[in-house]
C-alpha cells in the first residue's frame, strides 16, 4: 500500500477563469485541512482526455512518492461513467474512467472502481464531481485513508485509441503535433529512442525540413528553427527566442516525419 | 467568535498577469509565515463587485471552518470607502464595504469596521491596499487575532443594487444569464426553487427553447442544447461537450424566461 | 549567512498554460516536502529579463526573511550562461546569470556561481533547468543548506542593459511606460523622487497631457485619466474604473515626459 504524504497535485481542465479549482481545492481542505495542495495544470484543453493523459503520465515522476493526483477531465460527469482509484508503487491516482490515466503503464499495482460512498457531499451535483466526488474522497485519500474502502477492485482501466508514431518499412518514423507550449515550441509524440542515429538525419513538418538535432535552443542561432529532444524526451521543433508555431505555422496533429537520407 | 484554521482564501479582480497577487501573498506571509493560502479565484472580472459578491456567497459553504475570505473588488481604494470584517458562524470575512460581502445573507454574526492599525504597512500606498491592508490584517487574523482589535462594530454593511430574478403574475419566472463559464456554460441567476414543477416547461433564451431540464450533460446528444440545474443551484443553458455560448452568442445580462405551457 | 524559512517565492515567464510550473513544484516538493510555495508571477512575457528583473526587485521586500526566491527567465538556457546564487541580508535568490537579479542594488551579500552538484535532476535536461537543476536547488536552500556548497564565490552578477529615467537640462525628466497591467494602467520607471514639487507639473503622453498629480484613482471622475504614484513609487498613467491602456492606445516603450511649466 502506497502512504500518502499529504501531498495533492490537481490536474484539470477547468481553467482559472472560473472558480471552479478554488472550490475544489475548498472542499478538500473541509476534509484535510493540511493537505498542500499543488496545481499541476489546470488549462488541459476542455474535454480533451486525451492531453490530459499525456501531460499526467509526463509529469508524475517528477512529484514525491505519496502524491495523492486528482485528475479531472470529465466530459461525461454525470452519466454512468465510473470513477476509478489507482496505486502504484509510489504514488496515487484519483479520476474519472475515461482513459485519463491511460499511459500510467505498467507500474499499475491496484484499481479501485469507486463507489457509493459517506464522504462525497450531499446532495451531489449531477455536473460538479471535481467538488462533491473527487475533492473529498481525495482529502481522505491524502491522510492515509487505504483506496480499498472506497469501492472493489477492477480490473482494467478505460483504454484511450491513440495513433503512436509509427516506424514504416524504410525505417522513416511518422508522428505528430501534440502539443504548442507558451513559447512556441513544437512538441511531437515522437520519442527520442525512435530517432534514427547518426549522420543524414532529415525532419519535416509541412514544407520545412530540418537536417540535425541541436542539443539546446542556444545551439541554432537567433531567430532559427531548430530541432532537438524536449524535456519530455519526445522530439520537439524550436526557434531559438522565437516561437516555432508562429515560424511555422503549425497545429496540434500536423504530421512529423522522421527520415534518414540514403548514402 | 469564530476560530481562525490558519486557511486563507483569496478573490480578488487582481488577475494573474501582474505580480499583485504574489506580492499581496508575500504581505500576508510576512505576517503569518504559517497560513495556508488558496487561491479562491482572482478572475472576477475588472471591479465587478456583483460578480464578486455572487461568487464568493455561492463558494464559501464549500471551504473549511475557520477560513478567512479576504475578498478584494476595489474600485474605490484610496477613497473614503470603508473596509469591513464579517463573522459568520463559521468563517471570517474580509472585504471593502462596497457590497462585495452583500450576500452571506443571515449568517453574519458580528460586523466590523476596520481603523487604523498599526497592523498596515507604512507608508501606506492609496492604490494597493490588497497588500498594505488586507493582507497584513487577514495575515493577523489567520493567526487568531479578534476582529474586534482592528475596529468598531458597525451595523449594517454597504448593500448592491441587484435585479434578482423575478415571478411574474401568470407564474412565469425572468432571470438572466450572470455568467458564462469556461465551458461556455450559461449560468443564470434562476435558483431550482423558482422553476415551475412538473411538466410543460418552457425556458426561453434569446430565439432558442428549450422544453426540459436534463439531469446532467451527458442527459442530451452530443452537441445539443440542454438546461440544467447546475452545481450551484442555479439553472444553467450548456451544450453537451460543446459551448453553450458559442452555439447561442449569448452574453451576460441576456433574459432567460421561463413559464409552463397552458394544459 | 540568510536562515532559510521554507518559503519559496517563485518568478518565471512559463505561463500557466502548459505544465511547466505545476512540473517544477513537484521536483522542489520531491526534495523538500515542507517547502511552501508561493507564485509571485509566471507571467512574465517570454524570455523578458528586464521585465523579470524589475517585478522581483519590486516584489521581493514584501516577502518574509528567509525566503527563496527561484526567478527563471532563461533564453540561454542549455547554454553556457552561468546559474548564480545571491544572498542578501534577508533573503536568498537562485537565477540564471543573465541580469534577472540586476536590480536587487546594494543589498547583495554573497554571490555563489552554482556549480556542479549532485543535487541536479538526472538525465538533465538542456531545455527545462527549472525542473532539473533550480527546483532541486531551490529545494535544498530551503530546507536550510548553505548556498556555499553549491559552488565558488563569483565576484560580478551579469548586468542588464537599460536606459533609466533621465533628467534634462531644463529640469524635465523622460522616462518610458514600462507596464501594462490588467486594469490599463500605465507603469512607467519614473520614481515618485524624480518627480518636480510644487505646482506647474505637466505630464505628457503622447497626446495627451496631465497637469497634477492625483492621490488616488477615486481623485478623478469616474472615466477620466489621471497621474498618480503607483503602488511600486512609480509614475503611473490611470483612469479612474476605466481604462488607460484603452484611453491613450498606449503601449510600453512609450515616451513619458514630466515637466514643469515656466511661471
Amino acid at each position: 500500500m502506497t502512504k500518502a504524504s499529504g501531498i495533492v497535485a490537481l490536474l484539470t481542465d477547468y481553467g482559472l477563469q472560473d472558480p471552479y479549482v478554488g472550490v475544489m481545492k475548498g472542499a478538500l481542505l473541509s476534509v484535510n485541512p493540511e493537505a498542500r495542495i499543488v496545481d499541476l495544470t489546470h488549462e488541459i484543453p476542455p474535454q480533451d482526455i486525451l492531453e490530459g493523459a499525456r501531460v499526467l503520465a509526463a509529469a508524475r515522476g517528477y512529484f514525491p512518492d505519496g502524491t495523492v493526483f486528482v485528475a479531472v477531465v470529465d466530459p461525461g460527469v454525470g452519466s454512468e461513467r465510473g470513477i476509478v482509484g489507482v496505486e502504484t508503487d509510489r504514488q496515487i491516482f484519483l479520476a474519472p474512467d475515461n482513459g485519463l490515466l491511460g499511459f500510467l503503464g505498467d507500474s499499475i499495482e491496484r484499481i479501485v472502481r469507486i463507489g457509493e460512498s459517506e464522504s462525497v457531499l450531499k446532495p451531489l451535483s449531477r455536473t460538479f464531481h471535481g467538488r462533491d466526488i473527487f475533492a473529498p474522497i481525495a482529502g481522505r485519500l491524502s491522510r492515509g485513508a487505504d483506496l480499498g474502502q472506497f469501492g472493489a477492485p477492477l480490473q482494467q482501466l478505460c483504454t484511450l485509441e491513440v495513433s503512436p508514431p509509427r516506424r514504416r518499412s524504410d525505417g522513416s518514423v511518422q508522428g505528430e503535433v501534440v502539443a504548442i507550449d507558451r513559447f512556441g515550441n513544437l512538441i511531437t509524440n515522437i520519442p527520442a529512442g525512435m530517432l534514427p542515429d547518426g549522420p543524414g538525419l532529415r525532419i519535416t513538418l509541412g514544407r520545412k525540413v530540418l537536417r540535425q538535432l541541436s542539443r539546446s535552443y542556444a545551439d541554432a542561432p537567433k531567430g532559427a528553427l531548430l530541432a532537438l529532444v524536449g524535456s519530455t524526451g519526445h522530439l520537439e521543433i524550436s526557434v531559438n527566442q522565437g516561437s516555432a508555431s508562429k515560424a511555422v505555422r503549425s497545429r496540434r496533429g500536423d504530421r512529423v516525419l522522421v527520415t534518414r537520407s540514403r548514402r
